[in-house]
């Protein structure tokens, strides 16, 4: 599988060539904490190619065991178990961080806000942190302007060739995907709610509505709620908008956007699917899970006023734990920047902040895969130029 | 997963109280020979509900095991191991044959075929057959216009309810959806072939255009080739066609569309999947197996001369091998209508020959399920109606 | 624009050369009743290129005096004046049916209605007709099963290549472009109430679905409810689908689909737009008319309890009225069919009743505008044929 | 023509208003040099209820001569002839600025422009410059750069409620529209190229796309040729993309974008349109123009070699030139930034530069046409807000 997903990964080829090129990261320690599956193991694996010292970190609910044995075999340092304990995923978590990383992937600031808590000890080695997901830019961002961070770090999520591409058709497409594949219903002729109008919820609502669902958006800011109606979704306060859905996704990148009282609300039945990582999305702590999965994926679980809904992956993010994560090609393009990001960190001494990625490493990695593809692109005419810089 | 499925078949069972109502299946043998999932095990239950004595049969490569293990659970008499050899198969298809069915569901035509050529002795107590697909209507034709069909048939896939739905909107979703799930690929930005525009086709190429992939369509029929052009896709000789495609699709409902010749003129790589029932649409007697799937449902296929593509579910039909089947909406009222066809026959002394499902039969079951989602419609005014029969 | 027209019909162009080669037209005197546009006005021209009198009706809403002077400069003889009087129109109807018509193209059975009652006379010389809409084809079956039909008629609207491209793609897209252009106004954000999905009305919605609407479908017939449920519409009963309506379109082919009552439960402001040609379709007689257009094509009309919608192009079928028709492409395969059926009617002794088009003149339609825009199908192979043919 | 449209533009109602209450336009010159026609007209009457003194200007090739009239007759000061000469445009010109204009509405930076080189006098009581599009944004920054800037400007063209609406959904819809209403062709089935992926163009080619042709992108910049790919659209390199058109659009705000070398490669009779305002985005200067319209709004022009292709409003702006400009919704959102922007340069005392609006004034914009169409969205929850605020 990782083979697999190598070969449709040309982007994160050609960072690979540049970055041994560099030669930055030869020798570092590289901690990775995303999800670990095919693609993301083809990262490491790239990174432990140009030589870096690579860990890997991987969650209890979306590792894919093969994946962290075939890494392991391959000599990087595994933390990862599919299904374990509350307590051995603390204790992976411990030992990963223990490995004294000095260039850090992270994936929604988990593992870099506990070293600035509860271990920091390990700030004395981490020299930069790569963040991919915009629920983890927010709160570096936070830290940022409350004096609080401590280390330079580049928002990889920001870079357009992230933003415009995975965040839009990857989340679209894997967690609408996610949630036919563990109900086995249909999007034609549903009623979607979509909570959440940046990119992954555009994206979501983009994909359901050319599946032939009606979409209706839910949003805090008039211009996302704006823009929801010109796309031709409707738009409605969430309590409302949940009263007569098929199918839920929220997408806020926010804890606590969707609560038991919401699902009050919903009709009986009601599929409920979290497509961002600001945690809890869905805050069902106020609800009472049925013992087994009634399919794959997908669990019942009760309100204390006795309306039940489905939801998948236990409101963990369901693209990633009842799929198998973003398409292959949009992951490209991701990968291939946290890599870029990872050997950036390591070339320059960067303040301490959050930093964009320079604008030409994002126009080298949409350009790889763009020539992988066979697509040609224009230069501007001397004519052009002139026209585009005076006035 | 079948009470799951059941909650979403309203239609099926509106199809039950009328079938009940009947009592003309009451105590007769019905013989069930569709793909053996969650769906279509609550048919199975439901013809048992209404006192017939089941039988059903399922593939080797189709059948969910735990479906047919709370069937046979129930009472029902099971003929379906999932992986059986060839031999086995062979077995359970006489076994299921030996059930001296008197009303039969088939799907392609195959156990009808069986017993007007080898199973003759069947025919004695064969009073009627409900037939699902389109590849199965078309040889149930050509023996009805060769004068060797010696048992009254109905259409149910000519049915609209049938036609309209299923064909395009279910198996449209549930095709791409397996082949995206089996590669983790996305469709945006892909370029993607359909052999064959007819209502499959259609169906795929619809959903995969939805999806952003350039779609280019091949036809031996000007006038569906000409339709594709208009709905936007690209038209072209089959063999042109995928010299550039990341996936291919067969959808013509014809065996042999699909040659390792075409295999040649492939990109290495290719993916591709058959979407329709005509046996063998993709022809792979010329091509080479790799001893091992490089993903589930996922395999290496190599020609002559070298071209390796990667073939979805070894070239059986997709959405039934490497997924679940179509959608629960449309195989609601596909399900229905064989409920309603398997009566019909049991009422009626239908002629020997091909039959329609009576129109007002169609409307029942688009009715009940427009009614359990919630949709109303007009009755005529009589205006309306004086204007509409009049001239 | 009759040249710039002609050059983007090459379907028309071969399907005169075929024409021209049968040689049943020449010399026949041939009338054409169907809006008087660039496209129709080639059609009027070919059929006097291969030899006929050419006489042609034009009525006083739709026709372009440019294209009918255009006309009577070449030759043929002309009976329409834009903005004529309802007498001199009757005057023009008259003087038409007077050129002693053999085979006549209708349009929506005007003519040969008014034949069969007031110009009996007309029936001596009358031996053919070529009907081009739905909602003429309507009440000559009609006619044929009351035994009132006297002359062999070709349903031309009933062939594949008609309808299942000017219906569906060019009455969409030119109907609600002409609403848009008469108003202004945008489809994104907008709720759009189709009445009918037939054809015409599922063109219409796919279209405003296409452009950003919100589409609720309206219908008597419960699968084609359906289908609009499952391609991704609202449905609801026309009564409450107005109440939230931007745009109102009418699809239905049947007069009287929309009354003043309905009018009374649509916001005041809201568009209506006739896209079907069953006349009336929209029933203003229980509405004032304003005494001006509010802009060109538009005008306001109120209710007796006083609710103001604004009426495109007076109620009349608003492509053709308040735009240009359809689209040339979709009119060169629908001019095309008209012409060979013309032929059809003029080599052949058809009996007296309603015929369609013989499949082969309708692959050859579609083939030549294939062939036109440079796109290859394919023959189906030695084993295909085998397993197409074969049980 | 003028109350249609306001009755379809709350936000610009809402923002007179609030203008109103401000006081700050009370009594002040300004100058609207926006395209003539009756949503601008709206803004200009707004300004003056609000208490200002109005001047207007408009162009020869898309002025509403009614429009004009209707304005002058209100009492506006209307520098604005369809149809005048060059030199009488200058007068115009001239005219519109010794109006001593403080407060300016400008389009394309053609009157700030021309106020900083030919008329510095004008500079003395020139206070403010409110753009409305890219093409005028992008040199306001350039003389910003440069120093050459002497006026404070608000970019209104990049706020939100403008950037993603007008340039997206309002230009595509419009361009397109006007491209088949002068040549009543259908996108469905045809090639259409666009050079220039930014908002515009997007906006294009998500509407040719909608309409069911097939779309090449064509871009200098990888990251949107990237973004044009996943969404669906072949990317190519202009020169070879228009060899197989029907459409040619042009988006790219940047001037000699498309020359007659280009159209030396496009098949006789393609379409040209230009959608940007960067002029001349397509020169015409290598072509020679045929003597009469062939339709109104479409002429063909031959470049030296002998290749004939139609171009759209003689390369003018195709929406306001050969179409009524954008939609009225879209406008009324740029139209209330628009007397917003002039209220807040009027209210501040702005250094010199380029300006943002401010994010609430974006907000409120937005805000109000949500309400007129009735649409609610949500205030954050306690628990949402921490989760937004914290780390």
């Amino acid at each position: 599988m990782i083979d697999f997903a190598r070969a449709h990964m040309p982007a994160l080829a050609a960072a690979k060539v540049a970055v041994r090129a560099s030669g930055a990261l030869d020798g570092r320690r590289v901690g990775i904490a995303l999800t670990l599956e095919p693609k993301t193991a083809c990262l490491a694996e790239a990174a432990a190619a140009v030589g870096a010292e690579v860990a890997v970190l991987g969650s209890s609910h979306s590792t894919k065991p093969a994946v962290a044995e075939a890494l392991a075999d391959a000599g990087l340092s595994v933390f990862a178990e599919a299904g374990a304990s509350p307590e051995r995923v603390g204790e992976l978590r411990e030992g990963f961080i223990d490995t004294r990383i000095e260039y850090l992937s992270d994936d929604g600031a988990g593992v870099v806000r506990q070293i600035h808590t509860k271990r920091r000890d390990a700030l004395e080695h981490l020299r930069g942190v790569a963040e991919e997901t915009t629920s983890g830019v927010r709160p570096l961002r936070v830290m940022e302007a409350e004096g609080a961070l401590e280390v330079p770090c580049v928002a990889v999520n920001d870079a357009r060739t992230k933003l415009m591409f995975d965040n839009v058709y990857g989340t679209g497409q894997s967690v609408v995907m996610a949630a036919l594949d563990v109900t086995n219903m249909q999007m034609a002729g549903s009623s979607v709610v979509v909570a959440g109008y940046g990119r992954v919820g555009r994206g979501i609502a983009l994909m359901a509505h050319a599946l032939g669902a009606k979409v209706t958006v839910t949003e805090i800011d008039p211009v996302a709620a704006l823009r929801a109606h010109h796309d031709g979704h409707n738009v409605a306060p969430l309590e409302d908008a949940v009263a007569r859905a098929d199918f839920v996704f929220t997408a806020s990148g926010i804890g606590h956007t969707l609560t038991s009282a919401h699902v009050d609300q919903m009709p009986d039945g009601t599929v409920v699917a979290v497509g961002g990582a600001g945690r809890p999305e869905f805050d069902i702590s106020g609800l009472t899970p049925d013992g087994n999965e009634i399919r794959p994926g997908l669990r019942g679980y009760t309100t204390e006023s006795g309306r039940t809904v489905f939801v998948v992956a236990d409101a963990y993010c369901a693209n990633t734990s009842a799929g198998e994560g973003n398409p292959v090609e949009v992951m490209d393009l991701s990968l291939a920047l946290q890599l870029r990001a990872l050997d950036y960190l390591a070339s320059h001494q960067l303040p301490v902040g959050v930093h964009l990625l320079p604008a030409d490493i994002d126009d080298e990695v949409a350009a790889s895969q763009l020539a992988a593809v066979g697509v040609g692109i224009d230069v501007p005419s001397p004519a052009q130029t002139r026209a585009a810089t005076t006035w």
